[in-house]
């Protein structure tokens, strides 16, 4: 790949004059990027000396400073490390409408970490799809990303190093490092010659520049951003293909709501008080493990309307220490959070490792209340079911345990709990008129509930079906299944 | 302070039967937190094993784990360490209708840091006004701050660290650092009793708990749990006392609109173009320089509207670095925001040292639209003065430079521009109804910037008011103005 960069420019043209024309169409393009709510992503990476700073500046003269973000990604912290890898990139992704140009970027993870950090290949190539699921997902719901590699020669780097050194202001930018990267140049080409092979995707393509030549670098990465970005405002993208899930991921074959029989699904409460109090004491110590084997854990908790989710987690985070979980209520996304793609607000919320989230209802909106009530549309929900194996995968491949857990009642328990609300005062808060709305489409939602089960229900991360038309008997057999699974896990951390 | 800890206990009274009514009370409180939109803050300090833990999970058994956060302080980061002091508390305030629980606090910077780190006196002192101020402006927002402080005596902590040493599983938790606080414990009592003292206020004050008996201890914190919160909850509070700016701050008298002459306040293109260039190489060397002092800098941009906010910080961010500064859109806030005391958004956003992050409208929008338009009450818009000037001053002492611009134009000028905008069809976007609207509240605004020039133009951060008619000019002025500041600021630092 690197060798595709353009190095024969055509001396009959004055590429600076050319270049200051596209600047004046980049920045009349800023508008037409926040009239379309389109987000875009430009990112950088290259070798040292290659220009990327002053690129840069270039780059935003023409932007509006209120419109655009740049972010230097500097090495993780510790605390960062602690997350999944991902994380931090997830976190900064911009608002739809605005512009984020990154100085180094996710890229940081793969070739540079390959070249000067401890990993495997295995790891390697978990890494290089990590970057591909992650770009496609984001291409997929609108974002342009726009990809540029600064490549020179190791020539031209070594002169390039020398002449920061001549000067006493500047000397200070080349490091050791540099000096051991450009010694060791040919082996840091062939990987980084990997990695943008590899990463060099039909949606986000890499772009080489040969940045030899200031003026034609210039040139060729104004004429790119100009098009790329017309071509995203005024032209429809193609919807994109969607991929049964089932051809990509294991999944656990679980029963429709149907064949879900609640019948004698139930405990007794002498029985009930004697678990409940071996599985707090069980899940207390469990909870002590975790942390020490520093072993994140994810929760999901989703169901009907009134199947006892908040009594369950309540039981559950009783036995915690609350220094070391949190319960994450989810309810319609605010603002900010709609300018984003929608898993984003879900990437902030994961724990760190040896601590819990608890989800109280989850990215599982997107396949039921979403689709159901056309907050979304039918094309972007179906691709969905795809995006959340993929996210949850990288959770467990991150090491994090992710339970999911769907609480079934049916519709004549719904309306007896629904009644008693109605008739407690203190209990009224909780039934609103949306859940007699939701309950009208009980057959609409019981058709989407199926087809996430079928769907999402991978090995790694299978949903649970819990009978809950009793509240004692449902949240035993959670406990229960929170407990086993984690003791799986810490086993096969030994 | 701490030796009014009460000990002598009723001994014929069952404290673990009381504590259970007040558990059971403490349960049915939340929802009116929830309904009364109350945010509250429940703080525990005290001494190494005087049971916080095992208090906090006590305390929090009886709630709903959707509704409440457990935030344990720990030391400040590195990078934490790069922004004023109360930054990262300021972010973990809860939104309203939600409960946050300190596992040690903000005070962990006054007394712990004044025994443990090289703080200076006057240091320490100001870290207390910090701490007043903080709990008072929440505390006049409306949020609750329960604070408790665990007491117990040198024997009794000297007696528990013994017995988490003989078992095995807890002799951990029993560091160096314990059993040099336990040997100096006369020392850290005076500290100790010192903080208290000078943070005991009439909006916050202190609750010292002896927790040498455990049933006692949870018996009399849940009382003050519940007694505080139904209070609350049931009683309106006082307005609080409005004091007057001026009395507490220096202030740096500033003409009022009417007399800032615009005549003559204009440049010719040409000369425009060499002062540019000249203001920008400058910016750009002051630019490295704050960096490597790492000084950190607010530029805060208010003015009608077309007075030439956007062109004006366009023009300084071509000078800087972008990897060293962010410019921050202030629009309307979003639920989350609206969701907690006003400054909160602005405290998330400041710079770390070394860097400048420039606002485009800011917190004064709390003193102009949303005092106009009616959107806070009258006299929550009256305190923001005096909690604007103190934001500021504590800015100025953590070591920012604080720079504020009003780009005053008249009202001929703004309509000829607003024409303007209206005629050119790539500014039509600039130019909205709500400009139009404001424009006929011209006289109102005017009064209310007066009156915001007149409160808030301290001495440290006084109001720059800039004659923008032309836009050159002002341009030029504005830069000067800066690179005149960061000099001084610069000289200041050698």
């Amino acid at each position: 790949m690197l060798e595709n960069a353009i190095t024969n420019k055509n001396k009959s043209f004055d590429y600076k004059e050319l270049t200051k024309e596209l600047e004046k169409n980049l920045s009349a393009l800023q508008q037409k990027i926040r009239d379309k709510k389109l987000p875009v992503i430009i990112l950088l990476e290259g070798w040292g000396a290659s220009g990327k700073g002053s690129l840069i500046a270039d780059m935003i003269k023409m932007l509006d400073p209120r419109f655009f973000k740049v972010y230097s990604t500097m090495p993780a912290t510790e605390t960062e490390r602690r997350y999944p890898l991902m994380k931090r990139y997830w976190e900064k992704i911009p608002e739809r409408g605005s512009l984020a140009v990154l100085d180094r970027s996710w890229y940081q993870e793969l070739a540079i970490a390959k070249m000067e950090e401890d990993i495997s290949d295995s790891e390697y190539a978990q890494r290089v799809e990590y970057v591909n699921t992650f770009e496609r997902q984001l291409s997929d719901d609108g974002y342009v990303i726009i990809k540029f590699f600064l490549h020179i020669s190791q020539k031209e780097q070594k002169k390039r190093f020398l002449k920061l050194k001549e000067d006493s202001t500047t000397k200070w930018r080349v490091t050791e490092l540099d000096k051991k990267r450009n010694k060791n140049y040919d082996a840091y080409y062939k990987q980084f010659d990997d990695m943008i092979t590899k990463t060099n995707t039909p949606h986000c393509p890499w772009k080489i520049i040969d940045t030899t030549d200031r003026a034609f670098t210039r040139f060729q990465v104004f004429n790119i951003l100009v098009s790329q970005i017309t071509n995203a405002v005024n032209i429809e993208k193609p919807a994109p293909v969607i991929e049964e899930s089932a051809h990509i991921f294991k999944l656990a074959a679980k029963p429709k709501l149907a064949d879900v029989s609640l019948e004698n699904k139930t405990m007794q409460p002498t029985k009930y008080d004697d678990e409940l109090k071996k599985a707090r004491k069980e899940l207390a110590k469990l909870h002590g493990k975790i942390y020490k084997k520093k072993l994140p854990v994810v929760m999901v908790f989703e169901g009907w309307d009134a199947a006892g989710k908040g009594g369950a987690i309540k039981r559950i985070s009783y036995a915690l220490d609350p220094r070391g979980y949190e319960a994450v209520p989810i309810a319609a996304p605010d603002k900010h959070e709609l300018n984003r793609h929608y898993l984003w607000r879900f990437w902030n919320k994961l724990p760190k490792t040896g601590h819990i989230t608890i989800f109280d209802r989850s990215w599982y909106g997107r396949v039921m209340v979403e689709r159901i009530e056309g907050f979304t549309s039918e094309e972007r929900c179906a691709m969905a079911y795809r995006e959340i194996n993929e996210f949850e995968q990288e959770l467990t491949k991150e090491g994090i345990v992710v339970l999911k857990f769907w609480l079934h009642i049916d519709k004549d328990e719904q309306l007896k709990r629904f009644n008693e609300r109605m008739n407690t005062p203190e209990k009224r808060w909780k039934i609103t008129d949306e859940d007699w709305r939701n309950r009208e489409k009980w057959d609409a939602y019981e058709k989407a509930v199926d087809e996430m089960i079928a769907k999402t229900s991978t090995v790694d991360a299978p949903w649970n079906i819990i009978e809950a038309n009793s509240k004692l008997y449902a949240r035993i057999k959670i406990m229960n299944i929170i407990i086993d699974r984690l003791n799986e896990q810490l086993k096969k951390m030994k």
